[in-house]
């Protein structure tokens, strides 16, 4: 896809940046340039499809999933990352009919993988199908998560306790890696146990969300309830035991819904 | 190198895994078959010099630096990453000659980059000429940092304090890649602009010491005095600035020297 060496190419090139809502919250130029270039190709093909997008919607696009055909779309997953050029970004789209996620394309420009998933047929990391891990126990488990957007004093507290909690439980550690798709990636491949996270968006979520369940994996709310795409929080594991130990563990971070006016 | 190979094809098969000083501190057949595939390559080229390897220190070597030429070898870096095939694990290895670091050797090898540095002769990634970051500012600055292989609660309360307050400093984001010497190549190439880590070791830090210097970055004690290899922490950053910004700001954690009896 010829929209993904575009992506690897701006990695390469000055940017200019402009923050969000914090310092933390960073987009590009190439943010929009890529949403603007998905959106218009797929709106080609299908004129009657609705698109939920990152930059889209935080120019104020409401953000509401219907039974229409949609799709879900994040530019550049991991911007902070990229701004930085760490190496860890990722364009994520997702595809849903009557609410129900039917596919997910996930393309990890710098290392030049393309994650895949749709409902029924499998997930592949390029050709390779996909296995998430089988591990039960926390004290045999990596875990991932990421620090999302806020950055008060509060947040930041729930953020570092839960991560206590989970190494105090003997998790064999927890990486932070800048892109929530990439991590669900590396999660629905098997090389994490877990991952949760509270501040991340119905964008970053979408394609990763189908990838990992078509790999045998769990997703699920942070209460332990069913996945709820719009709430901005999420718990992914490759077994049912190992979600809802995370679940009983954590606290959590309140963050407004995607879908919230 | 053949050897680089052989970590590769190691990562794809079923591993042994037995603990060394807690849950978190794995190490794997590979790390010690990999030890002392490169300790006899070297010493039937080079039988005069010396050795300082983290499998050998582990079962009872001295670890200790003299004048004499010595190799400071990484079999695998990231072991707990190995252990659960995430993809972020590197051979390391050094070259000292009166206590000086020569040169440095880092095999990325899962991405297969080859990050290089010689003492007054640049420090490159495969073929690319590495150049550090020259941000002075923290609140515009990625930081690197390890959880360390300590995690009583009083280790872990300064662990995540020292991430607290770098976020409340405004920093963009701390990332934790599980991986001391593939963290310092990130710092090498300019992805991020700063490191810190209480609890690694020689063996993580010598060649990528080098390869930063190289690079143009600043590597030293988290005092913010000198970097002694021997005392398990280091603060490494693109600019002087930086580091000591970062040295002034994180909390001490007490570890053992690698050269303590």
């Amino acid at each position: 896809m010829g929209l993904f060496k575009i992506i690897r190419k701006a990695l390469t090139e000055e940017k200019q940046v402009s923050t969000k809502t914090s310092a933390a919250d960073l987009v590009t130029e190439t943010d929009h340039f890529v949403e603007n270039l998905i959106i218009s190709v797929l709106k080609e093909k299908f004129p009657s499809h609705r698109f939920i997008a990152e930059e889209s919607t935080a120019a104020g696009s409401k953000c509401v999933l219907t039974d229409s055909p949609t799709w879900i779309i994040d530019p550049v997953d991991g911007t902070c990352n990229f701004v930085h050029r760490f190496p860890t970004v990722a364009v994520s789209i997702g595809f849903a009919v009557n609410k129900e996620l039917e596919f997910g394309v996930i393309y990890h420009c710098t290392e030049e993988r393309l994650y895949t998933g749709r409902r029924g047929q499998g997930a592949f990391c390029n050709d390779k199908r996909l296995q998430v891990s089988k591990e039960t126990d926390i004290s045999k488990a990596l875990i991932l998560t990421e620090i999302g957007p806020k950055r008060d004093p509060a947040t930041l507290k729930l953020f570092l306790g839960n991560i206590e909690r989970l190494l105090k439980a003997q998790a064999h550690g927890v990486r932070v890696i800048g892109s929530s798709t990439l991590a669900l990636c590396h999660l629905a491949s098997g090389a994490a146990d877990a991952y949760y996270q509270f501040g991340l968006h119905c964008w970053d979520l979408a394609a990763a969300t189908v990838i990992i369940r078509e790999a045998g994996g769990t997703v699920i709310d942070t209460s332990g309830g069913p996945l709820d795409l719009m709430s901005c929080r999420v718990i992914a594991a490759g077994t049912r035991e190992m979600a809802m130990f995370i679940a009983q563990e954590i606290q959590t971070i309140h963050y407004r819904r995607d879908d919230e006016n």
